[in-house]
Parts: structure tokens; C-alpha cells; sequence
């Protein structure tokens, strides 16, 4: 089959689609045809070098795809050949075939083109993770959700509104503002015109949000801690802006009871991603047959076109998922 | 009535026994004859003026205690006069009579006297919140308990062991060791031989402990961190030491998928409580009725005692609780 490869580690350039062997599906697996993959940031990583596979998985890149089924592995009975699907996977989405354990699939509503598919499992499952397993969300509580129109970003909203709660977002534009709004949210701030707690404060009449989902880390922390309610949770999803912090103070955390959860997905086990991947298709399986919620999708690239694509997701312009179409 | 009121804020000198209104129970609350109270860290900081009670509660000192329904407030028909009861309390221990909602009661078994029913409630109820509620303890997973052998500690170490899970503790002194080992703990680390990170390490194999309850806060910040495995919980239930801590690094938070969780449990709210209670007799209550867990009871005080009582616990030499007898 062919993949998309690196040259070595580094920049954009070192991506290339070159000749791999095919992988084959062992018991309870299925092999997959890759119709279209999508990006992560955790790409960019790993193209650089600085976020290695887990061990024992593909090296290949690719955190999630959705394709037809091409063969089953012994003992699969769930789905069969020819099935549209898509899926998280811990590697291996930039290539024409990938082996998938069977609990991981998610059946692709009849609606939905292959590149929605491969926009929806990354994101989705992310944003399920952290608002319902580890942030417990609650119909009456109030969600602030940064990078609002990222993948994850758009993908949280329209769970939020799903789940009859309430999001305010921040983003770096007033486009991308807007985008928020129209999928749910109920009021943005620009993160280009100063810290956002004054914003939460109004927006809550004083009494801060229930749950953060954070993917700065360090730089945010402090205005983060001071924008939660009592019982108020902070995920720490990413450290995009670095991990460090100064002057915490735990008496703040026990005094209104906050909990800081770092939360990572593709560390998981994968027994606790296919409970997840269930989960998330009892909660939200039916509003995505039905459109009620979609995935956000910028741009589709050729994935002859990769390089370009990974520049793309770099300059931040992306409002919701970046994907690459695999072709022949 | 009688009760322990303050001439103003200061050391145990301010404590001393005068009259004072008896309380009226409300629909739904019933009026108890308090027998035994018992003697938490809190009770020493709002002697001192620190911690002043929630808005609204008596302003008596006593966060727990042991007696007989003497009064039903209207509504109430799930015990009787004459009950024997002990119960969580927002204030008012220290006093011949208090009021407390009948959802908060918890019937003291035969076997148990008033001094060991007043040193349930607040040890026992922090201790269930913690492991079960906020830390989710699974049997297979390793807890970590500092001052195993305060109040708190103690209890933990015996629901711990009911729950089929596994303990290990620090304490001051080889006594308070062996005594949680008594217990169940199944090891000890005396802290004043250095930090338990290299405890730790040894006990777990390198993999760290699940959940760890904490009273000290930001000077064991980090090696409390540095002692936890992928997915385990840091619970903050004080800051005795201070709460301030430098150089957080939230990227190792989201590396092993870590939670720091601020916890108390006076500031909750009363249905929270209620709630907690029922679920803490429907773990434990069987064990408590049949001496399978009990409360580790330091030392019983006579109430016109109540001074030295607090001097001994700043003393920091007690194995479990301090009681106070309430007379006539």
C-alpha cells in the first residue's frame, strides 16, 4: 500500500508518500481502506520528533480515518465488508489500509461523506472524554471552552448544547467567534483584547464557570483558576503555551473545591477507548445520523498535498477539522 | 442550656461552659441530647478566630456528635425518642442539645457507645467522601495516607481495607505506625526520616500509588506528584503545612493523567451530606454494627476539660480521636 512517510524528522518537507507493506488484521480486528484521515496538532509533534507512537503501535501518522471495510479479522461479527466506518486510531491513518480493533469502529451514518467521518472520532471523543467521563457535566452548569473554533472546540459546543448546558468560548478572532456562536455557544471573548476573566465574571454574574477546557496550560492557569465556581473542574488538555506555573496555591483549589484533571486520550488503554467510543455513540450517535450535530470541517487537502496541509494547521487559521482525502 | 462558648478568639483559655439558649428543632430536624462530641483541627482554627461558621449555623464550637433524639420537629418519623444517633454537624457539638436535619442521622449500633459515635461521623464521612466519591478507589488500586494515624487517617485505613483495597501510610512515630499497621495499612513510612518518595517507589515497584490523601499541601506538593501512577489522584484535604507551591508543571499532569482535587466537606451543601451519609451506612454501616471497622479513639476528655482537650490535639500527639463527654 501506499502511506504517507517521513524523511527523517523536521519540517513539512520531510512528509512523502512512498511504498509500505499492508498491514494485516489480527483476531478481532478489521482492516480498513482509508478514504480520508485528518489532523491533529499531536501530528505536527510527531513529525518533528517530539511525540513518539505509543509502543508496539504504527509510526505512520494519523490519529483517526474513516474508509470501507476490506477484510475482517478472526472472530469480528459486528460489521462486514464493505461497511462505511471511521475511527480513533493510535497511528497509521495517512495510509491507504490500517488495522482496527473492531470495538474501536464507528459506523458512519449514511449522511455523512468519508471526510466527515474522518473528522469525527479525534475531536469528538476528546471533547465526550472530558466533558462526561472526567468533567461529569450537569444540564445546569456553564462551560468555557477555549480555542472554540479548534476541532475539539467545535465538536465541545455542540456536545454542550446537546447535553441542554451552556458554553462561553474564547478564540482569536471575530470570524471564529461568530462560527462558535452559530454552533451553540452563547457568548465569545477575543483573546486579543486581554485576559478573558472579566468576560466569565459577566457572564456569570460573578459566580465563575463549572468546568474549563483548557489547552494552554501555563500561561492560563492563574486566570483560569480565578473563573471557576465552587466545584469547579479545570481540564488540562494541551500546554500549548507552556507547562509551567508560579504561585499556586492549594488552599484556593481545597476552599472552592477545584479539581485540576490532566487528561490525554491516546495514552489510554484500549479497553478504555472502546467503552469511551460506546459511550459517546449511546449519548450522540442519533444527533449525527440526524444532523443535529456534525463535525466542523475547514479544508480538505489532497493528501498529495500533506505537506501543505501541516503547514495550514501551523498557522492557526483552521476553523474546525483540516482533512486529507487518501486516494489511489 | 449549657455549652462550650469563647470570650472572644485566642488560645484554649477563651473555652469555658456557660448557659446559653437551648435550640428549637425545625420541620424536619430533630433535637439531640448530645452525649459525646468530638475535637477536629477546625474546631482550633475557629477558636482562634480563622475559620469562622458557615452563614447562618451556631457559632458553637463541634462538628460532630453522639446522643439521643430528645425532640421531633414536625415531619419526622424515621427514628423516635430516645434514639441513639450521631451525626455530622455544620457547629453546636460542644453544647448539651443541638438541632440536625433527621437525613444527617446516622443510628449508632448497640455494640458502640456515645464517645465512639461522636468519633464516626466527621472521620469516617471525610475519609468515604474522599476515597469513594472524589478518588472512585477500585480494589486493585494502592492508596497512599498521610497521618495515617489522625482521625481521618485511621478511618481511611479501615474502609480502605473493607473496599479490598491496599494502604500505606506516613506518620510521626514508629507507635502511630505500628498502630496503623494494626489496622491494615500494609506498610508505614516515619516522615521524620525524610521524603516517602523513595517509600513509595519501593512499595509500588516504581509505579507509583492510585490516590493519595494529603493534609499537608504545598510542602508535599511534589513528592506528592512525583509518588502517583498514570491516573492517580491527589486529593488536597488540607494545607496544615501552607498552601503555596512554585514550579508546577502541568505537562506532567497531563503526561500520567493526573488529578489535583480541593476537597472539604463543611462548605458542602446540606443535600450533598445527606446523600454522603446515606451512601457512607450503606457501604459500611454492617461492618460498624459488627466491629468489623471502629472508630480509633484517642482519648476521652470530660467537657470541663475542653481546654487541655485542645492543647493535646495541637500537640499532635494523638492515634486517632479526641472525645469530649458532654455532662451536665
Amino acid at each position: 500500500m501506499k502511506a504517507v512517510l517521513l524523511n527523517g524528522f523536521g519540517g513539512p518537507e520531510v512528509l512523502h508518500i512512498a511504498e509500505t507493506e499492508t498491514p494485516t488484521p489480527g483476531p478481532g480486528e478489521v482492516l480498513v481502506r482509508v478514504r480520508a484521515s485528518s489532523l491533529n496538532r499531536a501530528d505536527l509533534l510527531q513529525r518533528m520528533g517530539h511525540y513518539p507512537p505509543p509502543k508496539g503501535e504504527s509510526d505512520i501518522l494519523g490519529l483517526e480515518m474513516a474508509g470501507e471495510v476490506a477484510q475482517l479479522g478472526e472472530g469480528v461479527s459486528s460489521v462486514q465488508v464493505g461497511d462505511r466506518v471511521c475511527a480513533l486510531l493510535p497511528g497509521g491513518g495517512y495510509a491507504q489500509y490500517v488495522t482496527v480493533p473492531a470495538g474501536m469502529l464507528i459506523k458512519l451514518p449514511p449522511k455523512l461523506t468519508f471526510a466527515q467521518g474522518a473528522a469525527i472520532p479525534e475531536a469528538f471523543l476528546t471533547a465526550y472524554l472530558n466533558l462526561f467521563v472526567l468533567g461529569q457535566l450537569s444540564p445546569e452548569e456553564t462551560v468555557l471552552v477555549h480555542a472554540g473554533a479548534s476541532g475539539v472546540g467545535t465538536s465541545a459546543i455542540q456536545l454542550i448544547r446537546l447535553a441542554g448546558a451552556r458554553s462561553i468560548v474564547t478564540a482569536g478572532s471575530e470570524v471564529k467567534l461568530e462560527r462558535c456562536i452559530s454552533l451553540g455557544a452563547s457568548a465569545g471573548w477575543n483573546y486579543h483584547e486581554g485576559s478573558f476573566v472579566p468576560f466569565v465574571e459577566e457572564q456569570t454574574d460573578g459566580q465563575g464557570v463549572d468546568i474549563i477546557m483548557d489547552f494552554i496550560g501555563g500561561p492560563y492557569y492563574h486566570d483560569n483558576i480565578a473563573s471557576l465556581a465552587v466545584d469547579g473542574r479545570l481540564l488540562i488538555i494541551g500546554t500549548m503555551g507552556g507547562a509551567a506555573v508560579e504561585n499556586v496555591n492549594l488552599g484556593t483549589l481545597l476552599g472552592r473545591r477545584i479539581q485540576v484533571i490532566g487528561t490525554a486520550l491516546r495514552s489510554r488503554s484500549l479497553a478504555t477507548k472502546i467503552e469511551l467510543t460506546a459511550a459517546f455513540q449511546a449519548f450522540a450517535g442519533e444527533a449525527l445520523a440526524s444532523g443535529a450535530i456534525a463535525p466542523v470541517i475547514d479544508s480538505v487537502f489532497d493528501w498529495r498535498e500533506v505537506a501543505q496541509a501541516h503547514e495550514y494547521m501551523a498557522s492557526n487559521k483552521n476553523i474546525g477539522k483540516i482533512v486529507l482525502n487518501v486516494g489511489e
